[in-house]
């Protein structure tokens, strides 16, 4: 009798129509089929994985996300505590704010006259829309929120927490700024000169000379402590950017520190970006390993989708779930409200990396 | 008081996480997001609407979707008459007819070891194996049907639906080419020289000279025809490919010959191509206006998204939200199982386009 | 001393700019840098090793080449016998035909008003424009020259053989058809069908019923015969797409038969599409050699890009380093102006498949 | 007679294969024909007009391009002036100070085993290598320069050109911040805190607390005042991210002050990025217009290509057919190495926006 090959284990089983299931019955069918359907099917899997484990979860996002309606997920996925620690660009926390302050982003058309956007002054983001009136608005609300503050540097996950606060104070609105203010979750913005929220920083120096400064640097040695004192780490990204890089980032930098440190635990990834160009944003969870930033043993994931398509099945099905998972998980207590941010009750320095042995 | 701009009408509503929600929910709440997200969510209004209109839908599917576990799905949407006419590669009804005949695909690594599979005789398809044995078995049984069949061309059409009935007949099983033959939806493969299915045909002919002709230009002449006698048309393409073109084809095709045809009413598409390097698969549905593949206002939408992501979702919500609309739909009737086509009881010819007036 | 890494041997050399250096010599800087620039310039060393090999070269050619200003480089290569056969979409052997009798295609904006267009007749390919009207007449002459031919099957090999001096005879004009009926280099067209080479057939066979057989299974046979005498192979492909698989196809169905065949020796291919979304236009050419496709130790590169980027810059670089090379090389000696191809001067049959042992 | 259609105006000429064309002649044919061949003769055709017109040319580099050897061709814009303001990501800079010092990136395989390099610390960026050791001693030789400096907020601008001068005197090399440094063109980093730049910087701060201090809002001002200064401008864009945006920002930013600024007069970009996915570095120079980052009427080029493949040949050909153009041109006369950057002499502000009327 002929012997089977060990490549022939587990059979496809063809994905069948039943009307009635959920989210999450929908992603386990998935894990049986192939190409990216099987890997959103694993993503769900592998982040029950980090629920499970003691590990701080980290997640970042990039490409406008939250003009793009999802800034709700990511709002549920913090006040969950489906996450730790937030890394973003600054434009979404930016389009986030906007509408936390009650403004709207408009359903639009990807073959519109741009032209006559213009003369709207109407902002395009391929199908969506805003206006420029508004967006202008914040931009003074940010300058003015930034003039109270003191004239020394903030990194910006203090400045990201009060700012949280005080959209929390004005309007007492859902979002993601209020939601990671209210539970704890720092949030980090390593290229928030390069956005809106930037923007407002530098019409708040204008109003007020000495003000408006970010100690992005400080950031660094942040979250690379954060990584020191609480080793065992998973990372999530949605859409590559710097926010990838910056998760990766503290990874690398605190393992210079403390032998403690091997890399991600868990990685899960939703790109669009693809690996053979070069850039980081499409580069392969397997490259990671070779920088040391992902643990060779890894549980990990790579789904080539936009997240508008994935992000709301995945974030549904993990809402039913894993409840359980997410409520009783061993989750860092981490207090970002302070000038030093708080890791189970010890502040961290953003001046100095914390040697261990 | 400042007049609001026309483009600001609908706001975005962000997608908010309800874990019971069901696939045809989830995808109404994907309508009010942005991008492919929102790409996804009007697939399946746009779908609805071809049910509720009097239009042969005709669907292409290019990729290995059999072998990537969507075959059943495939066969849903026969089944209940979601599609009238189906367009496909050979792979796609190749790999049909292995899992048909009892055997499998199975799940790989995408990172496997080539020339450690080649040694097994395992053939990969980016995560997914086959065994190469099971294959030249598929390849030796369809040879011998094909030497059963008189020495004539037939088109694709006949071919496929004459196989699909050995297969209902041998097996009894469900897949794409049985539920086409049982539901009599027509299959048309107009590349099929390049698929193991051609491969199959050829082995044929080399036991039997003579047999083995596939007349695939009286496929052009027949499709078109077709389209003559119902020139309410719809578009559902997955994956681009010959399909696509083979589709908009008739369609031109059908035009040269009636007034009455002015392009599909309708079109869906799920591609993973982009249109900036000019190839077919990844062309813009507004390119196709210009062609007259599609009417000036049709009801359209293009899904970037892999089939196996966004496929299962949209099955999913359409066997929930539509049942009664599939069930009650002016659809076409069509005998595949003559030489002749039959459409609406008479016969239409592969041999000459029938001409209106 | 510190031992160096086994895997840091060849450093990157960055490219300098030197305004007067020619094609050859910009690529060969190029492999020294990284990513798709150092596959391109792969691209340009594998070519060369094809000529200076004894095998015979197949190009597959996808995508709206002829349209978008490549057919005359394909021409060059055909014709200066830089490929021994050539697979190809029907749409690319069609637009060169429109050239070839004196039409044209345009410059055109992809941003275009595709309604305006419609209403001018006008069909649009991405930038590129071209007359509904011409092309309407294109399809008269093809269908007049299709009732010229005897009432049985043709292989796409020998129809487009004879379509090719027709159109020579009709013009004296260079193109791709018209190179390859004087170079004596075979063109195959599996998917013929879906296009409007098919279509002009089709009308033919409108005009003369009977007329307008084209028998693709034969292609099948008779390309696999051309590997199973000449079994070293080389294969080039541009976009994927149907000429990918059957070059490929080709192969495999001659090892069926004959033990010497083993897969491509060389393998370049230029695509835009990416693997994993699992279909054959994106998949890597690792992944072929687990289905036999391709030589284990085959020289093979991947280039990630637009072929209407690469190929003139890869032709114009071969055309100044490969002359000799291609001029002295062992090429096949291909007679495909009969009904069964010459191939060093024997019949191969498109019935049968040729056994060795 | 009938009249020729408004849209046929100016035929695609097939590219013909001369093997003795150089660069400029190359791209000059590429103009002719479609898709991003044709786009990057158009991109070649755009640059020249920057250079021939009064504007500020901004270039953006964002993906691997210097460890992928394209820092000499950056240094060569630098150095002949084809670029005015260099905007870059961390890495790009942080790679070229790793070849400045005389060290390598290597030849690798994007196949590679990432687990045996993690072994022999080697980072692998796709197909590239690099020694892990000796990126460590890049970051102690910064963190040591950064010790040097005053205990004061720079600008990424400020510090750049001071870590530009300080490489000049101890290596005497040429590359990207070398030739910045000499040639006075000021580079910004806005995203710093996310590169290994900036883990040089924290261990600066790391052995000598209070330095390492990065004024990244003060970029925001000081680019725009640039920008307010010299109302003209250019964007040239490499890959996306946030140095795209960045120079967007500027000029959004600077009309928020000056009416005279109007966005870019030119555009070109060279990205693989594809808008439908909503994310900033595939966006359209078309929505760029709706923002008002981009004039009405400018003259603008989107390449959809890796910049490995695009630039050396279009730099190439600029080096032929421009160096007139490059050397007469009305540039902006910048010094960078100042605590206020000087333009045209005068000093500008990073505190507040230079308000005109």
């Amino acid at each position: 009798m002929k012997k089977r090959s060990r490549f022939l284990q587990v059979p496809i089983e063809p994905f069948t129509v039943d009307p009635e299931v959920k989210a999450d019955e929908l992603l386990e069918k998935m894990e049986r089929i192939s190409f990216q359907g099987r890997s959103l099917g694993v993503a769900h899997r592998v982040w029950q994985k980090m629920l499970a484990d003691d590990v701080t979860i980290f997640m970042g996002m990039a490409g406008a996300l939250s003009a793009g309606g999802l800034r709700m997920v990511v709002a549920y996925l913090i006040e969950h505590r489906y996450i730790d620690c937030l890394v973003s660009t600054g434009a979404n926390l930016y389009h986030d704010l906007h509408e936390t302050r009650g403004r709207h982003h408009y359903l639009g058309s990807a073959h519109a006259n741009d032209a006559a956007l213009a003369e709207d002054r109407i902002d395009r983001v391929y199908d969506t829309y805003a206006s420029e009136e508004e967006f202008s608005d914040n931009d003074v609300w940010i300058g003015d929120f930034v003039t109270t503050l003191d004239e020394r540097p903030y990194t910006s996950r203090e400045f990201l927490n009060l700012l949280g606060g005080h959209l929390w104070k004005t309007t007492g609105q859902n979002g993601i700024l209020t939601a990671a203010y209210r539970a704890g979750v720092p949030i980090f913005c390593p290229a928030i000169a390069d956005s809106s929220i930037g923007m407002g920083l530098s019409q708040g120096r204008h109003k007020k000379p000495g003000s408006g400064h970010i100690d992005i640097i400080g950031d660094i040695v942040e979250s690379a402590n954060l990584v020191i004192r609480r080793p065992r780490t998973a990372s999530i990204v949605l859409g590559g950017g710097t926010p990838k890089n910056f998760i990766n980032q503290a990874s690398v930098q605190a393992e210079f520190f403390s032998p403690a440190v091997g890399g991600h635990r868990y990685a899960l990834q939703i790109v669009t970006d693809v690996p053979h160009f070069g850039g980081a944003s499409g580069s392969t969870l397997e490259e990671a390993q070779s920088w040391g930033k992902l643990a060779a043993d890894a549980a990990q994931v790579t789904v080539h989708a936009d997240a508008t398509v994935a992000l709301p099945i995945l974030a549904t099905a993990l809402a039913r779930s894993s409840p359980a998972l997410a409520a009783k998980r061993r989750r860092p207590d981490i207090d970002p409200s302070q000038k030093d941010m708080l890791v189970d009750g010890a502040p961290i320095s953003s001046d100095r990396f914390e040697e261990t042995e």
